[in-house]
């Protein structure tokens, strides 16, 4: 049995503000054979994700920090090129958490075998994984969007913010999106169909917003912090509810506002009975199997669209990632590490 | 019928910053005799509250700012001395927010009856009025604390803290209060029964929070924030809840923080996923008789206590209600207008 050898990125360095390509490095390393009970992993798609730069830092966060010298975290879907385990055969798509790598080998824990219902295999990386599940939970179980009421959502083309607002639709609501530039901004209202689409680049942007939402806002799906916030938090009615599980303008610098704007958001959580609710999306594990049901019907029946960005080869992941923590990606942002059929 | 002057404070001037007693004036006013279904009322006690502060600002609130010129605000227990209503008989009381005054004519629109189990009777204006609603329902509703969990509360020997801290042992959590100087606290741990209480005026305050809640808090409710957030942020766990209902140290005074504390808060929210809940009492109106039901039980089995800080005249409240904000009071400050029994 041949030698493989695994290609991976690593963190040569924490980020300071803003990640460069010189803070991760490639790897090559030889595999060993695998032994009984093991399988080998051939990765043919990375997901990209906002949350990684999270780990990159050595604070303290809902999950341990990658260390220095450690491979990049993040979901991958890989085919098992060999096996000695019972429960996998050559050939088996499955998706894990295994990391920024071209092979690995693995003795089963934490993957998950890819049915027929991946269709495309890469929706188990976006609308039907992690991203989906993040968009359908947090909408539905802290959201709770009501018919005619309003639902905002920035990073309205990216996997989460797309499906928060078309499920925000097809729940009853009215969906407003937020994006940045022309081309996303069309592709939301026209292909996403959210009700209205507002620019984040536009000098206007708090009064577009507002323009947008003549009832005000009771659903803000909070994903990027920041600026919007700042935009929303004057909109927001009361009892209106706010799912936060990103803050992608926080991740890589503190805050360049001069004054302090805690006193504002807790007056307005305060004299508006808002609710500001934190979440992480293993918090809703346990509704996948309903999730992956409903969200497939959906897709199905023409009701959610999604979009991806491909990107071909590991060696070009890094300046992908940072590219997406600025905004340039244009849908789910995935590497290509091997995506031929064999 | 001789004609009945009617004392009563207005406001004079918006404060700026902390409120000063010539914010407000006394003014005397002579009132008409009665008209058929009205009723003639003489005060007998005011309630000062920390919520007045917000309605001297012409800030948009869950209420409208009291216009300059008219009366403040506030809830009164009064007596009816002359009747011209059915509903109502001459020796009555009554409470409503009928503002600070001694006399006024009602047609009996919002007020409330009190029966015997307002004994003594101020309690409807604490424990068994809106403070001990707030505490009830913000903690049981909102924080739902669990048996052994960590309960914090500032302010913890007035008539919210002091009920939350007591509901919250009552439940099987360890309730940690904040106080500020000796006297409050030997107070609140030895007759209110908290597990521990921190001195908020100690420099080591901070450092005393984290050892006084070696599990962390699960629960904070919060009445204050400032200085008190800040120490309480780093503490919460995982799922905290945090019902919020008062920034008394933010009414007076823009924060005096340098730097932009809100990043650091929305970041916890996430990557703790707490919950952070504002409400306004009246949310919770619907409530009143399982709550007078329930806490007037706990009074008379002594698990539950409380405690009056009393002020005798109408001219007086003004300079108790500037030092309430500042922390003066100890207990739930009332104005006695005219207490003489009759």
């Amino acid at each position: 049995m041949s030698e493989a050898i695994s290609e991976r990125i690593v963190l040569a360095a924490r980020p300071q503000g803003a990640p460069r390509v010189t803070d991760v490095r490639l790897e090559r390393l030889p595999l060993s054979a695998i032994g009984d009970g093991e399988i080998l992993l051939q990765t043919r798609y990375l997901s990209l994700d906002p949350y990684m730069r999270g780990r990159m830092d050595d604070r303290k966060s809902y999950s341990p920090p990658t260390p220095v010298g450690g491979v990049m975290e993040g979901e991958i879907i890989a085919r098992v090129v060999q096996s000695r385990h019972p429960g996998f055969a050559v050939g088996e798509n499955v998706a894990g958490r295994l990391g920024w790598l071209t092979h690995t080998i693995s003795d089963g824990t934490g993957l998950t075998k890819l049915d027929g219902r991946f269709e495309p295999i890469t929706t188990a990386l976006g609308v039907l994984g992690m991203p989906g599940l993040t968009a359908y939970a947090g909408l539905l179980e802290i959201g709770k969007p009501q018919p005619g009421e309003t639902v905002v959502v920035a990073a309205a083309t990216g996997p989460v913010g797309s499906l928060v607002g078309q499920i925000a639709r097809i729940k009853g609501a009215r969906a407003v999106g937020i994006a940045g530039g022309p081309d996303k901004c069309a592709y939301a209202l026209d292909t996403l169909g959210f009700d209205a689409v507002i620019d984040h680049r536009s000098p206007t942007f708090a009064d577009d917003l507002a323009a947008a939402c003549p009832n005000g806002i009771d659903v803000y799906f909070e994903l990027v912090g920041g600026a919007v916030w700042q935009a929303v938090l004057p909109l927001l009615n009361e009892f209106a509810r706010v799912p936060l599980c990103g803050l992608i303008a926080e991740y890589n610098a503190p805050s360049a506002a001069a004054a302090d704007r805690l006193p504002a958001t807790m007056r307005a959580v305060l004299s508006r009975s808002l609710t500001l609710r934190g979440f992480i999306v293993r918090e809703f594990w346990g509704q996948r199997p309903t999730f992956l049901d409903e969200v497939r019907a959906w897709i199905d029946e023409g009701r959610v669209r999604f979009r991806e960005d491909n990107v071909h080869g590991l060696a070009n992941a890094p300046a992908a990632f940072i590219g997406m923590l600025e905004g340039k990606n244009f849908g789910k942002l995935i590497v290509a590490v091997d995506d031929a059929e064999r």
